[in-house]
């Protein structure tokens, strides 16, 4: 048991690490890892489940620190309970260039860091994905192999942000009872205090979504512990409503917006020091406080041994770590080669949706731990396959999330998914809604994990619904984003080949752009070859070409009429088609140069605006694309009205020729 | 008083009206207009103060279909209620290229549509945008000229996206008290029934908020009449929820999702006939059904002929009348252009965000109808300058929103505030959350409104926060959405010009992206003209060029310096500063040759990923900028790291020359 004054010394350890560690900076946020430190004490030292020695140990208690610029209170509670790769001088290193302690906790950059966190809300929503992982494996591998809590820590401005809501909606509808969400209730942001802009009840809004809700005095280690007691024995979602003080212990600023963001200054460091009773110099832990931190990261060694002779007696072993080392079954490129052939023979002519569909119907039947969903749109996106039953709040046995008008909190749910490890979560929305969920997606990116955005409805070819369901500028905005691939197939097997490569990517996100109307299909034979893993290729060859046609997507169809009909008029065309953007940069030079060729004439062709195709075609080619916003009309009118024809491409190669 | 027999037969007329035209196009959603007739019908035939020969009244109330998928409700309300610019032949062209009646609501298509809805969840956030312009401009003109209500129709998608808890904190904090919501709680969505993917109480929820919460049977038109009154004597905002059947009448399909977004078909359209006893033909409402509606329709002549007296009586006749037309205060220019000549005599090294407070300072002095604010950012977005003082729940003549940690619902709500009319609102926060507000954003340029976003920390000039807070692919994202006007300004004088611009665009949002770190002037002579104004202009001339250098903002000091070191050394070098793009492809082909010129070595300067830039550099041209996420350090150190300096951009050029 840890005394009263053990405690408060164990917390005052993560504030001084904090102010000096901002102070030496000159850069950071001193305010909650001070405020939340007793909070974040009482739940390391007695109740989290973990072992810095064996930080991967996949039934350890998640930590999110939702609150990101808090980045020191995270820091601090590693290198204090003993993470062997955060040390005091990387503490010293606080944000700068190359160090593992950036400003905010950047996932990847040490151990113990869950996730990246500072866009506020995403942590929230991780931890929510987080929590769906661990019921699901539970279901799946047996409450001997999972089963641990999620524990997060989140300030006002989570709270705010409208992805909080779908969040907490989603975990109160499906009884995620392992999830506990700390709220630091400090009554400040940056503009002054919460007044200034909210006055929401947050008990009665977490009442609202059927969480369990708990009010304690944030600096009372008792109440804090007792709370989270009452949480572990909860059948639902835990909210803990933590009162504190901001910069908790620096007599002149605590409590206001001045120790949310900056240094506290020499002067107000002496006068804590004072203030809190510590004589210790900048970054030295005390020997007895160090011992105790250090004793704390200790607890839960038996547990984990435990589990891994659990680990090592089951059945399931192979497959459960097979499915935390993010590997995929070694028959999944045998099946979709199978499919492959089996659609040479029959080129299909349907919707790139409905393609995606029948490979999801190959790969579900292979790979068990795709976790499909839809933002509400299921019978669009086509993204539940006859192997999959829903999720729903007491059976966790189903494989498909209905996730609810909530792309934002989908996304960042996924994210926390594949973060868990032991599945793969795919997605399916229309593709405009991105837009919604655009934080998320880019937060994959940064952090390099696997999750697959399934983004139907790719076009104009949305037809009737109108501008607000047209996406033209998505795949340019999508494409902008660093380490994300974007996938436009043609038909029905580069969408097969696609998926493979999307799921094969262990550290990189993926979207599929999908149409919703019927194309003809542009590969006709069967080729062993991914080809589309090089992320362009040439679909039709033409010796001493006069014009090359780029296209991706639904308009590698009209790119593969236009070169007909210039060829039977004798103008020898190629197609190149344009699966990835992203892959085609990554390819040797000379592959990237014979592809873009040295035809006179160079047009692409997307239904979306041109920026990003000056790399095949030069800034003096042409593009049949889109230059506005769409319009409402059937599929058909639209495509004739923006001129995104095949007969446009024609027209357009021969007055260049002209 | 309208009894009943006759309310029941006017809201059949709403409910045949749409059944019949989604039948035709053979594409639409039946089951909201359907289901929320009875809603409808109380609050147009009632209480909807309005005038469809007047439609731009300023003091009408405003009616937010934000569930816009049930665009059938509005355009049939708008026919039988007699907007002239809406016909039966309308109605029959729904969802056909070039008509009125597109897919979704689209503003500007025809009069009596308040705003553009479709993304779910943002007519929510306009509504509270339009409610706090009345209160604003009520509070400033006097409630003789503005006093209405603004009353929104939502479903359970509206609800279940992030940004309505947004838009519902915000009002319930303000106290919006003329502010009503109607929820069409029909029970179900596109996946099926709500309880699939959600079980949150909305009215525990909307008393979290502080909302007024009343709650009826959606189809007993006493009860929605009641339930208004209530609501108008309210001292907040009002959700009233209406438990209604969705295709409410259709006897095989109502109360499921089959009658959500597909035609009804022919056989379920004659049952409908049937069971609603009604017998004229499709497209027909029976005489005394439309006269019904007729004379509600001019149910407020009398108000809005009283209120055209109040205004012409008004000594601020004048200053209303042109805000509302939206024009700017004639000084305006003459008010930036002394700026420019005190600028000119001592060019400031300041961030461009400091520069931007200081042409606020110009403009806010001289334009009141400006509305200021930041998402809890305003001390880092410059953005309160010393005429603003904070808006807060008792006090609106203040001009400064504190908007809270809530980017989407401010875009959403600013949308609203330019729609209403007589205010023109401008925000803060950081770049990298544009993307939690980009489906804001992205509507504002598909309505062609003036909202203008202030976007600071606009690269990895942000440093120490890291890689979460740098933008690096937003320059891209952003400048891909058409009609939207992206200004990246390089000095204080440029700052002051895209500002002007920005106002000045009376059709088009503009998104400012600005630094957090100070920039040394490029601009050191007065000149009159506004050179930002053709998005890109010749900074340093040089004859002969065999090096030109494009460059945007905080790169342009870097282009600046290689430039003079290039010269230096013999090379002639010129400068292009390249504020924004988009006004730059409007040019003359002349003055874009011109400008991008034949110098055999072309390179571009912009702290971001290069997609775009190949307009000015070809796709052989140099790019020093991003090709990667940022970091977190010092931003000297970072720009240093990722090679962004004037020591590359002379490498580049002299290694393409060598």
């Amino acid at each position: 048991m840890i005394s009263r004054a053990k405690h408060d010394r164990m917390a005052n350890a993560i504030r001084f690490l904090s102010m000096d560690a901002v102070e030496k900076a000159n850069s950071g946020h001193p305010g909650l890892p001070m405020g939340a430190a007793d909070v974040a004490t009482v739940l390391f030292s007695r109740y989290l489940k973990f072992d810095p020695k064996a930080p991967l140990w996949a039934d350890r208690d998640r930590f999110v620190l939702s609150a990101g610029h808090g980045s020191m209170l995270l820091y601090s509670l590693l290198y204090l309970t003993g993470y062997e790769d955060m040390t005091i001088e990387d503490l010293k290193q606080f944000r700068q260039l190359g160090s593992k302690t950036a400003g905010h906790p950047e996932y990847g950059h040490a151990s113990g860091i869950e996730t990246t966190t500072g866009p506020l809300g995403q942590g929230i929503a991780n931890a929510v994905g987080m929590a769906i992982a661990e019921r699901k494996l539970g279901d799946e591998f047996g409450a001997g192999l999972q089963d641990h809590h999620t524990y997060v820590l989140c300030g006002d401005g989570c709270l705010m942000e409208g992805i909080s809501h779908e969040a907490i909606a989603l975990a109160g509808h499906l009884k995620l009872h392992k999830l506990v969400l700390f709220w630091d209730n400090n009554n400040i942001t940056i503009d002054g205090t919460v007044s200034l802009s909210d006055s929401t009840d947050q008990i009665a809004r977490f009442k609202a979504v059927h969480w369990n809700t708990i009010e304690v005095d944030g600096h009372d280690p008792d109440q804090i512990a007792a709370a989270i007691e009452n949480a572990q024995t909860s059948d639902r979602p835990t909210f803990i409503a933590c009162k504190t003080t901001i910069g908790f212990g620096a007599p002149n600023k605590q409590g206001s917006h001045k120790v949310h963001g900056s240094p506290l200054g020499a002067d107000e460091i002496a006068a804590t020091r004072k203030a809190l009773n510590w004589e210790a110099p900048a970054f030295e832990t005390p020997a007895d406080v160090l011992d105790a931190w250090r004793e704390s990261g200790k607890r839960s060694v038996g547990e984990r041994t435990q589990w891994e002779g659990r680990l090592a007696a089951s059945p399931k072993k192979s497959e459960f770590t097979r499915r935390f080392a993010g590997e995929l079954p070694g028959n999944l490129d045998a099946a979709i080669d199978t499919y492959k052939k089996k659609l040479a023979g029959a080129p299909p002519t349907i919707a790139t949706r409905k393609a995606s569909e029948d490979a999801l119907e190959v790969i579900n039947g292979t790979v068990p731990e795709t976790l499909g969903g839809s933002a509400d749109l299921t019978p669009s996106n086509n993204t539940k396959t006859s192997q999959m039953t829903s999720i729903t709040p007491t059976e966790f046995a189903g494989r498909y999330m209905h996730w609810g008008i909530r792309e934002h909190g989908m996304a960042a749910a996924m994210n926390g998914i594949t973060l868990h490890g032991g599945l793969i979560p795919y997605s399916g929305g229309f593709m405009i809604f991105s837009d919604y969920c655009r934080p998320s997606i880019r937060l994959a990116a940064l952090m390099g994990i696997r999750v697959i955005h399934v983004l139907t409805h790719d076009s104009i070819g949305v037809g009737e619904d109108g501008p607000t369901h047209e996406p033209v500028e998505h795949m340019a905005a999508l494409r902008a984003i660093p380490n994300l691939l974007m996938f436009r197939p043609a038909d029905a097997v580069e969408t097969a080949e696609c998926w493979q490569l999307a799921l094969k990517e262990q550290h990189r996100p993926s979207g599929l752009a999908l149409t919703r109307q019927n194309l003809a299909p542009a590969r006709l034979t069967y080729e062993a070859e991914n080809l589309s893993a090089k992320g362009a290729y040439e679909l039709i060859a033409a010796d001493n070409a006069k014009v090359s046609i780029f296209a991706s997507g639904s308009e590698v169809e009209l790119a593969v009429k236009a070169a007909a009909e210039l060829n039977g008029k004798g103008i020898a065309t190629r197609v190149v088609s344009v699966p990835c953007f992203e892959l085609f940069a990554e390819q040797p030079d000379a592959y990237r140069k014979a592809i873009i060729g040295d035809a006179p004439v160079k047009i692409a062709a997307e239904a979306a605006v041109r920026q990003g195709w000056d790399t095949f075609i030069g800034s003096d080619g042409d593009f049949i694309g889109m230059h506005s916003f769409g319009a409402s009309g059937p599929a058909k009118d639209l495509f004739k009205h923006f001129g995104i024809t095949a007969d446009a491409i024609v027209a357009a190669a021969e007055k260049k020729l002209a």
